[in-house]
């Protein structure tokens, strides 16, 4: 399998779950009497901030995901399931963040949705830190070029602490969902801003 | 990063947001009693030149996307995270045609609807600004080839000027929704007809 | 503007035009007594049949949309524009195929679904015919080789011809439904089965 | 027709099909009274088990596709058609995953979905193989390197043995609808986890 074909397949599968994204803001029906579009869509203010923090993380993982591959000399066929895999974590965040969206300002359930929010980026997470150990340590040499066994140590462990945020903000939707879109959104822009988690080296 | 996977992702996310607008005209639904599919399909011209709006809007910002693009030299993270947030923006124009189709004929709220439609191609086009912005004038050397200080202000007072139609389109949703729809059409008109904004130079 | 972004672009909104014509297949629900699961699935003959059709066709407009793009040395303003529209066609072509599924075996507005139903594919044609007339007839030498003047004749002949059939299934509407779908089908069939307008020469 | 556009437009269209699955996942409703939210999450565990197995059957068409694809030195009319005939069964997966995710628990219907279901994979299989044949046995010489007469018959027994277990699941959904997902799974995971059908050789 030639890397080109993988990236572009990888990429049409991110490009289509960020985009579908924006199937679970609705818009508010027309009503008879009085005008209350500005309240209804202000109402839907989880529904924007849930996009906007999606985005941003889906963004990010495809910025990782990018430059992950591009480093890559080979492709075998266990590094073609961990990213189907990771492909099928990326396909499901449209429904958790809907969920998530749907139940942030309810009465019942905001905990759980928000757990199963953060937990869906933590699997994301999870599985591609799984497959960055596949490449740095796996018997063959995927790699275009050797690293040394430093960078490699610190490669794992800046993916390992990747996967604390996450962990943290499916406890604390117990606490409160919102403590969980905060967290989820300090994540997003931390990675957005500065530099990409590899160019950061 | 390479160019060349920049402009793929980004024309991955543009074409379905582009296709995903036609999600939004809907069906009538077949009644029991009297033909009465004409009227419906009639009843529904909003969605329609929404649809045709948008789209058009949509291309033609595809087609300065690309003009922009091919003449980079480099790709740095600033004008990565600038890309995000411009297609997190295009994604969510679905959304902003379905509302304006859905409340331009309404007695309430049409108004409103027509701020947030021509409020979210302001947005495109001030993040598109931006985005021109940091090529011409950022730190880093980005653009394949020298453009001299008078070209650049130029380019940039263009792109200033593009944000005005829209400014206006917004103000003239709260005299009549049918003015900005007017607007909005004529801008898309008036760019995909002739040549791109940068092809016409 | 690269021949290859163009053709990129636009095999991406084909791509996602052709595949969102199953959301217009339904799913049955599930009821509380009996098994009518069967009954209720062949009662959706029309919306199975009209995806075969517009899949068809549209994977048939791929192939010749392709073949044209793939003789062009360069691409010209006007081409993009058309093209541009030609997309936005295809874009509304889910749209049609559901009214037309919806409306196939309704009682009253059968007619006109089925008179929008190949009318889009008209329009589809006839906007693929000017994008031909302008690569062969345009001022711009837009062809990598030349083509002589009976060629040329032969093949603007060819695509005027091609407006006929869908032209006949706009017409055939007002007397059965069923008559459109046949015509469609066939010459989605045609255009499928021994080789696509252009190897066929 | 080059092969590379070939493999980008057959990309996008498995890429969208994959990531539209995700749609059939519903978002349970806020209630008014109590939290039943985890019951709800938990009551659609068939949603959840479809998406996996028909994202990692997709994800495992798309490396064989890509392996096949990719073997060969040209592409004639024959090859594009079955293709086409491919990309339209793997569109309508999406329908028949959501319809077993339907039906799955209900009382009545399960036997006809899960053969549904069951039916769709087998009709993907068997194009596929015929796919294969023509590109074996055709008459045109497609394939890049000579392939003797031995490795084509064991390749073609392969591609016939992969037609059964499907077969298997279409009858064994009038016993249990539930061992027809137990049997689709594993064929599913047995493909994705030790290498493709291809590389095993």
């Amino acid at each position: 399998m030639e890397r080109g074909r993988l990236e572009a397949f990888s990429d049409g599968v991110i490009a289509i779950a960020i985009t579908l994204l924006i199937l679970d803001v609705k818009v508010p029906l027309p009503r008879e009497q009085g005008s209350f579009l500005a309240r209804d869509l202000l109402a839907q203010w989880p529904a924007y901030l849930a996009y906007v923090v999606s985005f941003l993380t889906i963004g990010v993982v495809w910025l990782n995901h990018h430059a992950t591959l591009r480093r890559l000399r080979e492709v075998d066929h266990t590094l073609l399931a961990v990213n189907l895999v990771l492909l099928m974590v990326i396909g499901a965040l449209p429904w958790s963040t809907s969920l998530f969206a749907d139940f942030l300002t309810s009465p019942h359930g905001s905990s759980l949705a928000a757990a199963v929010y953060a937990g869906s980026f933590w699997c994301l997470t999870a599985v591609f830190y799984a497959m960055q150990r596949h490449i740095l340590f796996g018997h063959n040499q995927l790699l275009l070029e050797r690293v040394d066994e430093y960078s490699k140590q610190q490669i794992d462990r800046r993916g390992r602490m990747g996967l604390l945020p996450y962990l943290v903000a499916v406890g604390l939707g117990f606490v409160s969902a919102y403590l969980t879109l905060a967290v989820c959104a300090l994540v997003a822009i931390y990675y957005a801003l500065p530099a990409t988690m590899y160019e950061r080296r």
